[in-house]
């Protein structure tokens, strides 16, 4: 494989760059922690997912309460202008391989557009290539099956939900964020408790039993993420404040990670780890939570929350919430404490993005930079000085490409000193930060020659980006490493225009207000549409299509099922009440199209009802 | 509790009795095997489900292949004359406590007439008394809430399905028999593969891991009772002998039982503990599976089974299969083996029932007597002997008693020697069974004077039976043994005459022909009909209704809950699409009813849809 290749580079490589960049990194103003460490330092990179720059007490939100991550920030250095994607996946691949999300391969959240090829050496491989152990706890959405697994891609332990957030099509069927069932390593197990505190024990234990050894942490939470669903002892506190329930739910359930980050914290310290652990805290786009007028209203007393608290600025301010390429679509908070790390707590202007973090904890822990054509650039001499001249022209692009194909007509903004140029659909904006914060004043006319810069910078971007080739990606079938394999409808291909994916199963606790996106009773709407699958070898394998998942049980209903094998037909009886029937179809090694659906007309095979799951086992001989 | 006090004097009396025992059984023709043995013998008590006494190849069956209980019985003490109660949960009550089924109070598999009670001491609560660590792998079947389950009544380690066999409705919802989700001591635990492997592979483990300590392993297999699912392989070989599928199903079921009974015995014998231990091999009531003349047609060649066995007799000869007063429902298998024991091997014709493995395995023991008013005797003298002059003149009376209320007029059996005196709705039949082994030949109005005699055993037997007093049972809820509790349909109460108990959900596998008892789909059918709970305390209960239950995630899609207890109503609104609901309920302490439904009526709180699950939370104060 080219990626093992590429791996065997690397480690050939270490020496020479080790000494290279120890050469580089020299720095007047402190001690190179490098040279003082003999130990590597462990690195635990805590992402929340959907939580926006405003929602923290740190930036001036005096309604939250989030007393950890404020003291953190205290402690830290933050990045004040880092930006990432507007939504969550890209934001996971350009973090995780230090390229632009495009060229990464990933620009949507569904439809495939999500996996990270294994081409992409990431993160988690870089660390583990120099001795780190790897875990991941909590949300991948980079590819729920083989090759694009976690576990296929440099994590060593693994403890994850499927999809995008819990209780989406790929997760486990009946999930809540209260007692699921997670993958551990690719199995599922049980659990008890609230999600968010299910990864911080998971991690925890993930750090003690690992004690000695340089550790990788990589803690990206499904929290905030919707539904907002919190234990009730922390939605109480905000609902007596006279939230309403949406709200107070979405903040609760940020106070509770506020906790978690501290006995996460606490446990560092009372092993004696925490002064030699990089510790990130990050989020991974704009908020999801747009207060309203209602908001805005206490329950109690028809106060305006507004007028309780006069110094609350929403959104920090900003234009736009997550998917916006508007500035709250996309700035985040950014802190990372490294005591050993000799880096004073302060505030780095410097212009700054998601894919800076792998090139930046390269260099903190001292080992080689990475060997693949990045778009980051490490930001030690701006953490330790401030800033960073080098940086003062860089340009930032942030796209929404929550699209089938890729396409420079979409939202787009570029970042460069103050200046953002904005082209939404056929809008074309320039705003200067420096004197509208808020993106209220297209100053476009007046600057034209700055728009053409900014033009200029876009369209060099896209021809970068194009080289990428927007792949494609096929869900391997019939390998070792994933035998049966799972399929889920989030991840059909060809979806034509105006049909939406059924990403979002819903199982729902009471007083959830997430009906608008469930397909659960809305079966029907769905016609059934093709996977994309890559057979390692040709030969038997054993079909199971279910309409609903495995621990559902529902029967399906219909007389048969249908196999459309790239192109061959495979009928059977469904018996009973059956929630499931089993095909055994025969497949020519290689990419290929596979689909399933029921039906009660033997003749024509009309497609009844979509199979939304569909397991393929290779048969051994 | 009155429980724990008969434990205490069963403790004081242990020297004394113990004393008395060993003097009892001196025996001349074999040494004292509890002088010889300082170890306490291991116990392994394997029963399966609905397997018939010609259902085994020892039996004469010649299209079964059972090799490894061939062997076993063939080294064994063989009851042949063994007699067992016609359905699981009375058989399993009688086998447990040494009484007569219905002094047991268990008379039926649902409607809260198959929950051992507490006051009752079973044999794991014996054998625990006297040091042994006791253990239950597979079907329990007397209750799965406080005050019932095997945790409850004197197990050590606990790891069974819900209700009466896999896939019910007390049973985790979705299992099938393959990698299925079953209850270690109370708690989810997912498993890999097929449930009869699973469950003796727990037992094993249990075995390995309390080496060195006397155990008591209780092997209560749900398998061969339906649906009939086996790994394939076991059914493919029955299939090319031409059986139809439901045939060849299962007998692939008892041949992978025999695989499994093998590697229970290996596994000891490896460890060397084999002779040390008490094997026992059962059933728990006649065959569930009637040969049809489809049976007996072979798919291929239109070959009867009948002309290429000629020497098969189905079901031994017997007339009646599970469920029957007639001999097939009863007379079941038993083999004992024994090494250290110095039991020959032989056929003991003796005429016996379940109630008598207590006092023979305290007895083979060297344990203390039975201190309870127990119905089984000793049958070591018989087994060493070959016959017991003190048991000739026995009598054994079997009963069914499928209703609400326990009545005399019910199908009801008295063996004593050869003579069987049946009573069955209307009809009354007096059979010998030395020239009639079949049942055939009515010869009551030969034998008045015998009939009398029998009949008379079976006035003097319910008179006895009526002091048991025939209790309701009311399952706990606020106990710290178990908060929350999760209430089931199977175990609804004043279930009319005519309307079905929902006992079985039904999740299909493919091929399945159990369609007519399933419920899924079929909800319908069901009013909602009240559970009996008996609350530790007063206090505020939260009440979650459900559905289906909560693995599947099934929308109510009816606007309101209701829930009644104890004849106070309330009703909560129902959110978006959600699958439960929340009611916070004021329960007073003590035995009261509580029922639960969804309506669209706010007015008239029309039963439009039972809840089928209902959880129950003591909230701490």
């Amino acid at each position: 494989m080219k990626k093992v290749l590429t791996k065997l580079l690397i480690s050939a490589l270490s020496a020479t760059s080790l000494t290279l960049l120890v050469g580089c990194t020299g720095d007047k103003t402190v001690n190179s922690a490098e040279q003082n460490t003999t130990d590597k330092p462990n690195i635990v990179l805590i992402m929340t997912d959907d939580q926006g720059h405003g929602d923290l007490g740190y930036h001036n939100n005096p309604i939250i309460q989030t007393p950890n991550l404020d003291k953190l920030a205290q402690q830290s250095v933050r990045l004040t202008n880092f930006h990432v994607d507007p939504t969550c996946s890209p934001t996971r691949a350009a973090l995780l391989t230090g390229k632009h999300s495009l060229k990464a391969g990933v620009w949507h959240t569904i439809l495939g557009r999500y996996m990270l090829g294994p081409e992409h050496v990431t993160m988690a491989e870089q660390l583990q290539q120099n001795g780190y152990t790897t875990g991941i706890f909590g949300k991948w959405h980079l590819g729920d099956n083989y090759p694009y697994r976690p576990q296929d891609q440099g994590f060593d332990e693994v403890f994850i939900h499927g999809g995008g957030g819990v209780g989406q099509t790929p997760d486990y069927w009946g999930n809540t964020q209260f007692d699921d069932t997670y993958y551990r390593n690719g199995k599922e197990e049980k659990t008890q408790g609230y999600a968010t505190t299910v990864w911080f024990d998971a991690a925890i234990e993930f750090i003690e039993q690992n004690k000695g050894k340089p550790t990788f942490t990589f803690i990206p939470l499904n929290a905030p993420h919707g539904p907002y669903r919190a234990p009730e002892e922390y939605i109480t506190p905000y609902l007596e404040k006279g939230l309403n329930r949406s709200m107070a739910s979405f903040y609760g359930m940020i106070t509770h990670i506020d906790d978690q980050v501290a006995r996460v914290q606490n446990h560092l310290k009372q092993s004696g780890e925490l002064d030699n652990t990089i510790f990130i805290f990050m989020t991974d786009n704009g908020s999801s939570y747009r207060p309203t007028k209602n908001d805005l209203s206490l329950t109690k007393g028809h106060e305006h929350l507004g007028e309780k608290y006069p110094n609350w600025i929403p959104n920090s301010g900003m234009r736009g919430y997550k998917v916006s390429v508007f500035e709250g679509g996309h700035r985040v908070p950014f802190f990372l404490s490294y005591p050993n790390g000799k880096l004073a707590a302060k505030d780095v202007t410097t212009l700054s993005a998601h894919y800076d973090v792998l090139p930046t904890l390269l260099e903190l822990a001292g080992l080689p930079a990475s060997e693949q054509d990045i778009d980051g650039t490490s930001l030690v001499k701006a953490m330790r000085q401030g800033t960073d001249e080098s940086l003062k022209d860089r340009a930032v692009v942030v796209t929404n490409q929550r699209v089938y194909h890729p396409d420079p007509t979409r939202p787009t903004a570029v970042a460069k000193g103050d200046w953002r140029y904005i082209e939404e659909y056929s809008k074309q904006f320039l705003f200067n930060l420096a004197d509208d914060p808020g993106q209220q004043n297209n100053v476009l006319e007046q600057h034209p020659l700055v728009a053409v810069e900014l033009q200029n910078i876009k369209h060099q971007w896209w021809s970068d980006m194009k080289k990428a080739g927007f792949k494609d990606r096929y869900i391997g079938v019939g390998y070792e490493q994933e035998n049966p394999v799972r399929l889920n409808a989030m991840d059909w291909m060809e979806v034509p225009e105006g049909q939406a994916v059924p990403w979002f199963i819903g199982h729902q606790a009471p007083a959830d207000e997430w009906d608008h996106v469930h397909w659960l009773t809305k079966e029907d709407q769905y016609q059934a549409l093709p996977w994309y699958i890559k057979a390692k070898q040709a030969g038997t394998y054993r079909i199971k299509p279910y309409y609903h998942d495995i621990p559902a049980g529902t029967p399906i209903q219909k007389k048969y099922c249908v196999i459309d094998a790239n192109g061959k037909i495979y009928v059977e009886r469904v018996w009973g009440r059956a929630s499931h029937c089993v095909v055994d179809v025969q497949l020519q090694a290689g990419e290929q199209k596979i689909s399933a659906w029921y039906t009660d007309n033997k003749k024509q095979l009309t497609k009844d009802k979509a199979a939304f799951y569909l397991y393929i086992e290779l048969l051994s001989e």
